[in-house]
């Protein structure tokens, strides 16, 4: 059976969800349909992608990804469907599928008819375009069957910048339930270190502290910040017992740098 | 395999739903468990009414619809199960069930204690009457089983009003998540007019508008007010890159007009 | 198929859950998988000890389920399974097991390779432990593959205490969504009195009143506060259309005393 997995702003209070379900189970009905989040922060496409980016990599080579944070519908962007890493992603091409995507893939706009509800309402390409179309490929299409390639895909991050020797900046990209700090820099960048060795600094926080490379909170006071590589892969700062964004007052954007010995 | 929805109030902090889908999968081991959506605000029936009309449409026939939006619970109100467009609903008769079950229809009361769980609990039916009914129904029994045939049964909302020539009155039935205004209005009264032709109007609101002719939001400024059909077949107001609700100080009951030449 | 069921405090907004479903349909992909609860609070390891016991005995034998509230993740808690009335259960051992496993039981540590990912991650043993092991029971596994006997388990609720001649004495473990206490007083205390044989005292409360033994809430009036035996077995109280949280600012803790007739 075919899995088809589901990450929406869509939130709990409506019929949104089930309504993609719906179509999804009427094209597919042997589809294994699987909730990954529905309370995305509304329209809040960065944290889509993050977790979709910590969820899809688990998932069985094949496996549907549908990831529907909006909030262009109707309008001048794509709906696209990207083969990567032996799986596949279909959403809006906003950045959503973009984190995930990182690797080798190929990019398809999807247009087919056959890929689409008729008519398409300009304000729900989640039940319309994106449902049908997950569909259409568990029930065998093959994504070259959805539309045209395209060279490129909409990124939701910045690269991280060496801004001197030794100064690596990046940003937060996602602040999760717990208030832990998802960061825009790669994990590789504390690997290795020992506590005297590297520093992390978040702006307008309380100065360097060290990254944790023990490798549990219980290893650190209560309260204390630790940096550290998450589950996703990146470097993710939190907060023993406690918020790490309330903690540092930061959001989405602030800046973060790892200062390791200039060499 | 048969599927059942679900659709409540029961949050997602307590073990309530899942306590429906362990009697269901004990009944009928064989079922395709879908969540529409659990919510809906506490006792929300309109709530719920028009979630399960935005979803439920969109299944195969044959699916059981299960709405748990119950108030009245242990009370009075009958249980009821009703076959409509080729799908079965299962829930109270408190009007949960009627903005999806519009059509030709036929009622049921669920009263054969094949149908219920024993004893049934004064507070939770959702686990001893409507689980355990639809899970009878995934398992091959025929909706007369469940009880005598009801003629009528609770209805949500009242028919829009015209209030004079070319004034069409109907109200606020649901705020969705997006803050989008769902209205009893039914979508042709906007259906073939031109922007000049016709207007919408909210109850203390800032005055006529112009109902979204064209087909996406990205045909308006961010902020403007927007009138249209929406996904669930009604009038639907919302804004763009904002909330209508907040905009427009609207919630439910506030009184909807669209003004239409008089002819 | 097997059943699975998972209940969680990771929320709607990442991809936490996503993640622990990719790895369980990985290694088992006949799995049934069924989301109980996700919005326990934070950390609240009682909340999800009462939600899991309000659900999982509702399952059929050999059903599995994973409860993730985890707030010693990484640290010394031992990951546990185990075996009571006919299910599995797996989690860690801070007593959210404890609820639901009350009568014989047979407790493992989690310990062999074979039940956890490599490497485990010191912050995410849903994903790399709890995961795992219910995907190697659901392929096939036997609990004793899963690594040592342990002799007992975090408990999470103390037992009733007898406070003087017909007083007995339990303390609220866990409010509802809808504003219910649920008390730790088993609801055998309540069984077979009449109005006037029996009292139900909330500390700071507004002092005695009788337990429902009508069967609705239908039977007092609009806001009188009631106690019953709640779906899961235990004393509960509520408020009739409201809640009873708020009325008798009771919270976790708040202590509750059941006065029978002194005999």
């Amino acid at each position: 059976m075919p899995i088809i997995t589901l990450t929406t702003d869509f939130g709990a209070r409506d019929g949104y969800v089930g309504a993609m379900k719906g179509v999804i189970l009427t094209i597919a009905p042997q589809t294994t349909l699987v909730d990954i989040a529905h309370g995305i922060p509304p329209q809040d496409v960065a944290a889509g992608a993050v977790a979709l980016a910590q969820a899809a990599p688990l998932y069985p080579p094949g496996t549907i990804h549908v990831a529907v944070i909006d909030p262009g519908v109707g309008g001048n962007r794509a709906d696209i469907l990207v083969e990567a890493g032996g799986q596949l992603f279909v959403g809006p091409d906003n950045g959503v599928l973009s984190l995930v995507a990182r690797g080798p893939r190929q990019i398809f706009r999807i247009e087919s008819s056959e890929f689409r509800r008729d008519p398409v309402s300009p304000t729900f390409h989640g039940r319309d375009v994106f449902a049908p179309a997950a569909a259409r490929l568990a029930a065998g299409a093959r994504p070259v069957d959805a539309g045209p390639i395209l060279d490129s895909m909409v990124e939701i991050i910045r690269a991280p910048a060496r801004r001197a020797a030794g100064i690596i900046e990046g940003e937060v990209i996602h602040v999760d339930g717990f208030g832990n700090l998802i960061t825009s820099l790669p994990g590789d960048v504390l690997r290795g270190a020992g506590d005297s060795d590297i520093g992390v600094e978040v702006d307008g926080g309380e100065g360097l502290f060290a990254p944790l490379v023990g490798r549990t909170f219980s290893d650190v006071e209560p309260g204390a910040l630790v940096a550290y590589v998450g589950s996703g892969g990146q470097v993710e700062i939190a907060r023993r017992d406690g918020s790490a964004a309330r903690r540092m007052d930061a959001g989405r954007g602030t800046v973060v740098r790892v200062r390791t010995p200039a060499s």
